[in-house]
């Protein structure tokens, strides 16, 4: 099943609507739950109606249905109550502390999850504001997790389980300030502006076997402007997203709705299938040459993320923004 | 005017009522709006009728009111999009850091802010589980505003003109996890479980010139099991409320109902007036002595927070307690 947000009357939630697998046709969900946020909190109750609207879509069946149009959709969730961030593929910090002579202290086994604000996630192809090139914007490409209800001390196995959808996601990233954040130890606040997400979100069984071990075994396709920069493979996680989750949950509760993401998708073959971020392409440039060459992005530069399946099939639509001044 | 949330039926919301001032009475305001939340989004609309209705049960005259229960309170915003902590009181840091030889490398003039998980906001009067005493379990005595909708680039008086409530919170912390997430870089995960909130939030009017500078000129007083254990005042905060969230507001909007502590309150007379947090204290101890006194939390400890005005009565209503062994 696939689920998508789309713009309504300035609605801070927008509103619920199911999506074909081909991404080409959507029908309203509304008499169902209103938003994701609602199916989310009632899915048991309300995942079966969903589904038997999928399926009457699939089959030409649902009345109402029209074109779906990604420039009319918001984030599947275009808020939430919990959103963190993992670094969860090691291959791009160590590349990172590799370039800059950087040591992240961290004990053996513990992952690196950062919180995030979760009030203001953006639509995948509104035009993406920021004051000024200065600050050294860069993107990063992210698989990402909604889940559940999850109680506190939560295994693994059962944090897994709880995983409901399953999307991509720009991590919109401000370089200059990351250094000094991390060095203060508080995590982001300057470095991490709103992320953008992809128009759909589809629970993990619409992946088929590329789901397996928590994790997404395809590609993350990155184009800069038209052109590939990326396609880095997220089978490498280091963790799955049910051991992420776990370590959450130790003292506390993760309710429904939380939004989980994997960290910039990074492969050990770099060189070859290219990176999700700027700073990575540009850190591999350091080490290879001394300097970077990649400059970061302008105003009026174009992005583009999307996933195809082994068919060739974009399975989340894509992420497909363009970065512009903001106004004075 | 004094607004709180009630519990109803296991809504996470819960549902909106004003207090009276002394805090005896209270009136449902869901027919103007269902939800804190909802009222803050639409604050100009509301704020008209919740006045008239807080003037109305003060004198008497609103149907229906009822006797204020705190032990039915959930935090005022059980749940929020974004909850920011600062560390915004400087004497604070620089105990810890003398104490125990750190160093937070902060750039001149910026403000330590964290970003916290929204999701699970805790009522003044609940149980609080935690698992393991060994994890060293440590309230924080924090101030906290509540804000409406801010747009990127707010100046710090624009932003202070969008402060909506007052209110206190309890910030517990799991001292075990501290240093090791700081020396990581990237914020707080497990050494920040769930806050607990007092309840009931006030608009600035209430606190007179109390609320003066965007700061909380009244003492925060800590009582553990019944004993004074400080009693701080917010005066001393090294930035102003408005100040943190100009910062914060700096490339990114922040939505109505986001929530921003101020941290523990602390004050450069410490030694007199005690401390908001027992990490406090105990560095303290260990300045003067060599080593700390003052033992962790330990299951079936009391802790209360409240603040008196000038005239002795109390403002947000306590937070009161207990924390208890999390279930195996």
């Amino acid at each position: 099943m696939k689920l998508a947000t789309l713009k309504q009357d300035g609605r801070r939630d927008g509103r619920l609507v199911v999506v074909s697998r081909d991404l080409a046709r959507a029908v309203d969900a509304g008499a169902i739950a209103p938003t994701l946020q609602v199916a989310l909190e009632q899915w048991e109750r309300v995942a079966p109606a969903l589904l038997a609207l999928a399926a009457a879509l699939e089959a030409g069946g649902a009345a109402g249905a029209f074109a779906f149009d990604p420039a009319q959709a918001m984030a599947p969730l275009p808020r939430t109550h919990q959103f963190v961030d993992a670094s969860a593929f090691l291959n791009h910090g160590n590349i990172m502390e590799r370039a800059f002579d950087l040591t992240v202290q961290r004990p053996e086994g513990v992952p690196i999850l950062v919180q995030r604000q979760g009030d203001d996630l953006r639509g995948p192809c509104d035009d993406y504001a920021f004051a000024s090139e200065a600050d050294h914007c860069d993107y990063e490409g992210e698989f990402a997790v909604i889940v559940g209800d999850i109680a506190m001390g939560s295994s693994a196995a059962r944090c897994a389980d709880a995983i409901r959808l399953v999307t991509i996601l720009d991590d919109v990233s401000m370089r200059r300030f990351v250094v000094p954040e991390l060095q203060m130890g508080f995590g982001f606040i300057r470095a991490k502006p709103a992320a953008v997400f992809a128009p759909v979100a589809v629970t993990p069984d619409e992946l088929g076997d590329a789901w397996r071990d928590g994790r997404v075994h395809l590609d993350l396709r990155v184009l800069r402007n038209g052109r590939l920069a990326g396609h880095p493979n997220g089978a490498e996680m280091d963790w799955s997203f049910g051991e992420l989750l776990a370590h959450l949950a130790y003292n506390r509760n993760l309710r429904a709705g939380t939004v989980l993401g994997s960290g910039t998708v990074s492969n050990r073959d770099a060189a070859e299938v290219g990176s999700a971020c700027l700073a990575e392409a540009r850190a591999l440039e350091t080490i290879a040459r001394g300097q970077p060459a990649t400059p970061w992005l302008a105003h009026g530069e174009r992005l583009r993320l999307e996933v195809l399946d082994r068919e060739g099939r974009c399975v989340f639509g894509a992420i497909d923004h363009r970065f512009v001044a903001a106004a004075a």
